[in-house]
């Protein structure tokens, strides 16, 4: 875009590459950080630097936090024999957010997919596997719902269960609050077949 | 949220207070920023600095810019006797993209709005109306079709018409290629009684 001038075209070009920003929204952001107060705009751009430097990878569940172990893995009340198995990092927060699960995690960061070239190798999958020698009860799978998702959990077990380690997979069905009109043929099938006895 | 660490939380509070990114927007961009390289992170915060510092107002008529006067207005062939008011530069830009104006513009850079507390004096207005005393002979007002941007309108008509200058306002109708099924009944009064003769 040759409409603006060079500083705003190079700051509209630099947002637009992050996701979920389209042109327009570049756009806006642009003049917006532009008519902010300098003062504003500085911390921003060093919280940004900051993130980037002190953020690192947990080194018991690889979930990203400041420390050389998480919260939850430093936590001696979770279980830490109940594994949950999440695809990234806003996964777990998403069911740390529930309150009610008192385990520990393992983050992938990723899912496998052929279709994308991300193997088992490119996951944190073997860091997974040398947790187990310690005395883990259960690995709770809860990747995604996806097809990536579903490969990478059948890829676990098939790992896993040799090792004389329960695997488990979060159920899959209606969400709740969910009118059955609106939800997709598969996962009214699979809510079918995950019925339970009331 | 303290579901994720300092460094990672103000990051996500940061990203959160800019407009149009909600806070499921804001982890996403927090956590892509987190796993982009180092010196990519470095490039984004300079680039958001160095724009902030080195965009001012063209002196002429009042859009951001990195020089003293804007490309537009220090083009000898544009019609400097024709003045677009616009309110934003974003505006201007749309209003580039036609490629057909020739003229160069103005921008108020904001609207008159009563609800938000904002009055003529909080808009570039004295500006355009010490632009007059040059060779103006049109000055259209392009602000936009809302209600701010037509109280501005007025508001500018009502103040300029006494000074000899002939004030016009872009047309308001059905946009081209739309369904008139689907607009509202004010624009289609709009469009009904702007009619044209063919």
């Amino acid at each position: 875009m040759e409409l603006y001038s060079g500083h705003i075209n190079k700051l509209i070009e630099e947002l637009a590459a992050l996701p979920g920003i389209g042109s327009k929204s570049a756009q806006r952001l642009a003049f917006h950080l532009i008519n902010m107060p300098a003062d504003k705009v500085k911390r921003l751009a060093s919280v940004i630097v900051d993130a980037k430097e002190n953020v690192r990878y947990c080194k018991e569940c690889f979930t990203l936090t400041d420390k050389e172990i998480c919260p939850v893995c430093a936590n001696a009340k979770r279980n830490h024999a109940q594994i949950m198995v999440v695809e990234n990092t806003r996964d777990l927060a998403a069911y740390e957010k529930t309150g009610k699960y008192d385990g520990v995690y393992h983050v992938l960061h990723g899912a496998i997919s052929p279709m994308l070239g991300i193997g088992p190798g490119d996951i944190k999958l073997k860091e997974l596997v040398s947790r187990l020698e310690g005395e883990v009860e259960e690995v709770i799978i809860a990747t995604n719902s996806s097809l990536e998702g579903e490969t990478t959990a059948m890829y676990i077990s098939k790992l896993i269960k040799p090792m004389g380690v329960k695997v488990t997979r979060i159920a899959s069905g209606v969400p709740v609050g969910g009118d059955l009109e609106y939800i997709d043929e598969v996962t009214l099938l699979r809510a079918l077949e995950g019925r339970v006895e009331l």
